[in-house]
């Protein structure tokens, strides 16, 4: 497949990505993923130097459907949007195991009283995979340069 | 018109869009619209349960002319300055009557004291129709995540 | 070439340039221009009213260089990190000299405490030239809204 074609592709799967997110439907975040699929969230620090101490790590869809299981009926925080800002899309590998993408996130947080400020800014390492549904993430990494951020990080960036 | 050409032109069109309002040539805004238009801008709780209250609705491209009409010779607000980060685009529909195409955007606003913040983040959802001048808006809503904004709006977004 | 590889290559550029500086990778950053290039950062307000003094001029390669030079050996700064969204690009000239390209930028700044924070919103104003190695710089212009910036402006945006 072309090079353009690819691009338009990942930046259409990132869209949509951002969309579910950023519209609270968290349900229907695990399909991004492979069944096997990782999902992780550390900070700059730790990637760096190599700390395998991630802030959140879901292994499988499976943990993911769990994950978010548990913010609709468990924990308790407070009620808040996120609004992505995606940019600098980069396919920085590409082979016969799939896609290798970076890429950068601003993410904007308006929690109950209404004020909107910069919850998080970082980088997505992914892998991405061909399935017959599509690219879908067999790794997506979300490396934070934020490192004051809210202990219970509520819902998945 | 296959999907990849009707992205490359909603690109455009917003990339235009945002860099009008951020250079500040109001007086070009309202051509971006078909002569019907409109433009309302919604908290995205009063979009989401239905109330049909905006802040700003605008339902002609008379009205917007006389809005910046309004806004240059009448109101009085502080000098500022926006700029636009947008990403996210979707087409969600697409049919005989033109498309409809939702985004996300985080508007930074800088005022006399040159201070940048984030002014507003939110979604445009659009609907576009062909003209012989190009895509227009026959409408763009904008649902703002940030509830506590600055009453007097003094520009749109 | 047609409009939208034009726009796939400039989109291209601008993803490794902001990842270059979000990477903190500043000794590539001269790659990005021509021998002769220029990178010029300069105020709203400045480049407005035609005033010709910016904050940042560097008019070669070779000056750049020394800049990363001085900024990894001899100027003291806080250690930060730089998160780019880039939006709104549009070729606004094109001929046989080059591409005039304009785009908008929001940086995001995260000192050593770990909190994120609006660095810098922009234009950039570019002159693109074809080379052996692709798109590069004849000229980077960043005309920042934001006129209350740290003064020691440790790195380029």
């Amino acid at each position: 497949m072309d090079e353009r074609d690819l691009y338009f592709r990942i930046e259409r799967l990132f869209a949509n990505y951002c969309a579910t997110l950023d519209e609270g439907e968290l349900e229907a975040w695990p399909e991004f993923f492979i069944e096997d699929g990782l999902y992780q969230m550390i900070a700059r620090e730790n990637h760096a130097y190599g700390y395998p101490i991630p802030l959140l790590l879901l292994d499988s869809q499976g943990m993911m459907k769990d994950r978010v299981y548990s913010l609709r009926n468990a924990n308790i925080y407070q009620a808040h949007r996120y609004r992505h800002a995606q940019s600098g899309i980069r396919i920085t590998a590409r082979g016969g195991d799939g896609l290798r993408v970076s890429s950068s996130y601003i993410v904007v947080q308006t929690l109950n009283e209404g004020v909107s400020h910069i919850y998080q800014a970082g980088s997505y390492y992914d892998w991405l995979v061909e399935t017959p549904q599509g690219l879908r993430f067999k790794e997506r990494v979300c490396v934070y340069d934020t490192s004051r951020i809210a202990t219970l990080l509520a819902t998945p960036v």
